[in-house]
């Protein structure tokens, strides 16, 4: 090799892989790649060329690619999780000396980057897993990082990061050192939760405005054109007006309507639900949101459901003219906007729970500022998250930050107009109206759980505590109800 | 010792164990028991005495223990689940000789089950994982039990099962032999999840005819009494009929409004959620009453937040003139009965799921059957369940049964007037408005999902279906966008 060492790795070539290398030898760090299929190699030299003769390094052996790097050697893998990722491990580790680095880039579940870690200590190596996200756009152009692990592999890199992530004026590049362990995974799996939850939520604003309001692709696409120059600016609203605005290049009228009402999903939703109950974290939009990809998938269920109810006449009570467009499209904003500050709520503190579990002592307002560019849930709304815990620190919940609460006053009525229009018009809105729940339940001193829990005293014993006096209490319910049956008789 | 050998043995004398001892005493087989605090077996014996001489044996250790039951030998565990049952069963299996049996009867992780089966059959020994509900009162009387596991072991014991099970006339005792490996505690499992969401329906209508209806204390144990006399005739709701009857014996008035709105929970109802996702089945309903659990311990959260809302005007809304109670209470009633379906629905596919990833072949009716008594959830309800599928076994959903869909239909204008009423009056009604939204969305052939997966595709060429076309497909989105965007600009 007459090549200089190169100053970092990258191995797995896939859209994502290449993508991401291009963007690091573009910002000046020579690199070196690599794949197990070679092909995807060569690809990645050619697009390197291409892109402006970057600085990228291909090798078809794992031994020469190691080799090819500057000591410390550090190498960033995007494979896919589970298997690959330990495959790779060891495809490589195998020529890494003592305190080089490896970096799992991919939707890894944190345990696993956890476990690796340790083993790769045993080896004197050093381990980080990183949340990756903005697609395979923002793998070329700047996405947002979120690197867990070794601080000391993190410092390795810090300047490269700093470079190849988004940069956004006023908070600065979207990375930052999460934490220890597997809190990168972590992060990054809250955050597609997150993005679950605000898809979910623009798929229902989309469906009531459609399916109640009436309105055309035109006018939806504007519509989102206008949400988009407000609180609701973000990359996920902008490409909603995009896609309204796209015609169906096998036929006639609009694309969205010929694509089936099916979605697909990945396994980073799921972990953050079952994450949720296993922490005792109520995340009911991001369920809700799960829940819908898994109904959606019901195409054929649905479709004769559909045919069962068809007669129930409630599709339909509520006919175009009875609805004023104008304050309907209006309603749903604010709709939208109400529930998305509770959605963003239940990530926000399903991460705290786990880095108080972990003693992982992650900023929330860090993240936030992290997830402003590069990322597929990148919003200004962001920023108002970064500024509530900028505030306080401690904030026990989003909805309680004295700006989202006079946002959230401000918009309850619109709020629970569109969710009651909805049910009353046969139109499902999950998300918003789980949301309206949430917040519902959250900002009541009293929720009718004395019953829940004098049901479980009842007939189990559980016992149960007293507004009024300290202490553990149980009731012989039973026999008390019994005897004044009795007494009743007599 | 001078006794014959007994029948079988039981470890783990807390309250549950004794009773399920002394019921199986009564039922006329001879039993032995052991604990390892020796002073519960003295408790035991002395119980069996007191409650008509029955044949129960206390040993305070082992291997005696072990000994004097007859081969093969059955010993039922009844102790807390995890590791307290592995040491349990080495403190027994020590003792044990080929082809006898153990059996966990507590609320067990499925997964644990079948690991102990193997590491047994290792031994020559069987295992049965069986779910037992129905709390100290069931456990002495009549349980429903749900053994899975060993068949082999099942038939040892069956007779004594049939027995010692509740029994439901007409449709027998309740107790069935679930299937294989772990399904019996799974089915506990799903079971637990189905309380949750039945308690969790139940309190939504105490609240909303408490706090929206302003119904008493008195009003509200006549109107449980009289949906127990009808289609919601059941424990849950006899006993909360009970409670809202008792009077408070620390001060004035009823008990009920004394115990402290946060509710306890023990781990089945965080599985069964956990495991809906792992399995892609929507189960908001049961997912809701988890939420609400976590919610309502979060009391001084919710203090602090109801003060920072407190000016919002939403509740009191709609002020007591406004409403008809008697027509209220009857929307309330149906709303429960329609969201009770969903939630059964929602834990019958879970279990389905589960049973075809494992290929334990649950009979979903038969299971609907065991639960008609002794257990937490008996309702005159389960019969209908039973009964559809006994129609149609291969029932896609309970919602589309012919007689549950013209319940739903006849049910739904007053179930969506309730959940916009709570809405409306800043009640959270999250079960049943997550029920309704199940609803909603299960029975309409179109959802918004294309849109999310158009998202998918444009951010992450994650490709789609068409409505019209077979195939996998992928749109450059944004190319085509930006395209239109520049065409617009000339």
């Amino acid at each position: 090799m007459a090549v200089p060492l190169t100053r970092i790795g990258l191995a797995g070539l896939a859209v994502m892989g290449q993508n991401l290398a291009l963007n690091i030898a573009e910002k000046g760090f020579p690199i070196s790649v690599y794949n197990r299929t070679t092909s995807k190699v060569d690809e990645t030299v050619e697009r390197a060329k291409r892109e402006g003769n970057l600085p990228l390094y291909g090798f078809h052996d794992p031994e020469s690619f190691v080799r090819s790097i500057q000591r410390p050697r550090v190498i960033i893998m995007l494979v896919k999780a589970g298997a690959p990722v330990d495959q790779t491990i060891k495809t490589l580790s195998v020529y890494m000396e003592k305190g080089d680095c490896i970096i799992d880039g991919g939707n890894e579940w944190y345990e696993n980057t956890e476990r690796r870690e340790k083993a790769m200590a045993e080896l004197g190596l050093l381990y980080l897993g990183m949340g990756v996200s903005g697609g395979e756009e923002g793998a070329r152009n700047g996405p947002s990082l979120m690197p867990g692990g070794s601080f000391q592999a993190y410092k390795y890199i810090e300047d490269i990061l700093l470079k190849v992530a988004a940069q956004v004026p006023d908070s600065g590049p979207c990375v930052t050192y999460v934490g220890k362990g597997g809190s990168g995974n972590f992060v990054k799996m809250v955050h597609n939760g997150i993005e679950y939850g605000d898809m979910q939520l623009i798929a229902e604003a989309y469906d009531v405005l459609k399916s109640v309001g009436k309105l055309s692709n035109e006018e939806l696409c504007h519509v989102f054109s206008e949400w988009n120059k407000g609180e609701l600016l973000s990359f996920l609203i902008e490409i909603t007006a995009d896609i309204f605005g796209i015609r169906d290049d096998k036929g006639d009228g609009y694309l969205v309507d010929k694509v089936l009402d099916k979605t697909g999903m990945k396994g980073t939703g799921k972990w953050t639900v079952q994450q949720a109950a296993e922490l005792s974290v109520a995340a009911p939009t991001i369920a809700s949101s799960l829940d819908a990809r898994s109904l959606s998938g019901l195409k054929k269920e649905r479709v004769e459901a559909a045919k069962v109810f068809k007669s129930s006449g409630v599709c339909g009570i509520l006919t175009e003219h009875t609805i004023d467009k104008r304050k309907l499209i209006d309603d749903v904003r604010q709709a939208l906007y109400a529930s998305k500050i509770c959605s963003y709520a239940q990530g926000m503190n399903l991460i705290r729970a786990k880095s108080i579990e972990k003693g992982w002592n992650l900023k929330l307002g860090e993240l936030a500022r992290i997830w402003k560019g590069g990322c597929i849930i990148r919003a200004v709304f962001l920023d108002r998250i970064k500024k509530a815990y900028d505030r306080n620190p401690d904030l026990a919940n989003l909805l309680v930050d004295p700006e989202f609460a006079k946002e959230i006053i401000e918009r309850q009525s619109a709020w629970r107009r569109v969710v009651c229009l909805a049910i009353n018009s046969g139109v499902s809105t999950p998300g918003m109206s789980s949301s309206l729940a949430y917040y519902d339940t959250y900002r009541r001193e009293r929720v009718p759980a004395n019953l829940v829990q004098a049901q479980r005293d009842y007939f189990g014993a559980h016992t149960y505590e007293r507004i009024d006096v300290k202490g553990s209490f149980h009731t012989e319910w039973f026999k008390i109800a019994k005897r004044s049956k009795m007494d009743l008789k007599f």
